[in-house]
């Protein structure tokens, strides 16, 4: 028989992907703090749950994707939490982005309850998580993986096994470095072209025909060139993950001088008050060190 | 009747343009500062000039391949240069990678003899020239480069016009700007990876599947997995570049943060001895800096 699924959290990433799963053919049932997502995923077929507690124990398999940390450990392990519901066998998947050592507790006080855990952190934003294209990067137990295979495969078109516990969020650690330092290239290369007179839309068009192409590029340069910076991925989280890179490689002896520029850039963008828009907007920080 | 062309400049980007001018039918002059390449094109079908200026009278077009300003001015400008041997409606095609400013005086002075001059920097490296892939950017009269469009068009397969004089090597510069924080990028995160415990070949895997891709990714991920730097683009050619662009952002009010982190990066790249490296090899800095 199919696994029961649970949901816990229906942001822009998490409610795209519970509608895939429905699409699949599971059964879903869903957990968000605020009831409106809720309602949405119960007319297109999901079951509600009141708590995390609740859904773990009408569920064999548990995804969350939450914003940070400390709501994984509370919707996970707080009193009406996930583990308070869950059964031995149960199989836990965050696919939220966090540190990798919090990955590592979480699935130390789930072996505790016989519950098996994989972190499975997903790059591709919510055009990936609508058209079921993420790529995701799995940590934990080979065997474990193997049982999630066919759900993440609803979800997403590249399923990578990085490693033990933690070895996902790494991964996805070094993903988040790439991609913001992609996008400071981009921001440097188009503002030095705006301030010399040639048209962004005509750096956007040459880069991306050669070897400084991106995927980043391909899909927000041209958004970017107009101006425009709605989300896509929200700065702040962007923000949030450049930290956690960081404290892992203050952890473990890496030395990672762009990336602690960018986040600092990012830091001007969320002060500006524009943590909400999409990461390419650190394009603006640059146009207004240079007083555009 | 078809122009006829001479190339100066047979260094690891001219050689194969040169090539590929004789493969496409064209009669190609050429000159160059060591021997040993005019007799390889030589072999091939190419006439040996001795001079720019001897070429230059043998020539409709003439291309300069250089490494930088000074050469391009010596070889365009000097007493038995290109202007020296030029006739009136002779069509001047810098295709080396100097500062806008530098393309604007020539094409000044090559006006003043009635030669017509465009700036027409290359992305692609060598592998791009070998393929006749390049993309190439070009600044000048939308007419000359009507005139230009069949010879380029044997050497690129992307030809776009961005502008008056020196446009092309302002896009140029933004494209090294680009790629030079990839560069970083993808060094920040393989380094972190392995720090971390993860295979960098894995890190590459999973990235390129992703929205962290691209397409120096692509092409020297893997071998810098490897720890191989065969050139591919030099790195003392790469940190020159940079310091057009740094030049470009001051002449122009830009702010190019992260550019100038780079640059020094490649400064300490050449510092080690390793400037002839490829400038994925800005990877073993960030590795000595991290004690490996």
């Amino acid at each position: 028989m199919q696994e029961r699924i649970g949901v816990i959290g229906l942001g822009l990433m998490g409610r795209p992907m519970a509608q895939n799963l429905l699409r699949a053919g599971f059964a879903v049932t869903v957990c968000n703090r605020s009831r409106a997502a809720v309602e949405l995923l119960a007319a297109a077929g999901a079951t509600p749950a009141a708590t995390p507690r609740e859904l773990a124990a009408q569920s064999d398999v548990v995804i969350t994707m939450l914003p940070d940390a400390p709501d994984v450990e509370q919707v996970v392990c707080g009193a009406n939490g996930v583990l308070a519901g869950a059964r031995p066998g149960m199989l836990l998947i965050d696919m939220s982005t966090i540190a990798p050592h919090s990955a590592q507790q979480i699935a130390v006080r789930a072996a505790a309850l016989g519950v098996a855990c994989l972190d499975a952190p997903v790059s591709g934003g919510s055009e990936g998580a609508a058209a079921a294209t993420l790529s995701i990067m799995v940590g934990g137990a080979a065997a474990d993986l193997a049982r999630a295979r066919p759900i993440l495969s609803a979800l997403g078109s590249t399923i990578t096994h990085c490693g033990d516990h933690g070895a996902g969020q790494t991964v996805k650690a070094c993903n988040q470095v790439a991609v913001a330092l992609h996008i400071a290239a981009l921001s440097e290369a188009m503002l030095l072209g705006a301030q010399s007179g040639v048209d962004p839309a005509i750096v956007v068009q040459v880069l991306s025909g050669g070897l400084a192409q991106s995927r980043f590029m391909d899909l927000r340069g041209p958004a970017m060139a107009r101006g425009e910076f709605t989300p896509g991925g929200r700065a702040r989280f962007h923000h949030k993950d450049l930290g956690i890179a960081l404290q892992l490689a203050r952890a473990n002896g890496a030395v990672l001088p762009g990336t602690a520029l960018v986040e600092q850039l990012f830091a001007a963008l969320i002060a500006r008050g524009d943590g909400d828009l999409d990461h390419s907007a650190l394009l603006t920080v640059l146009q207004a060190l240079a007083g555009r």
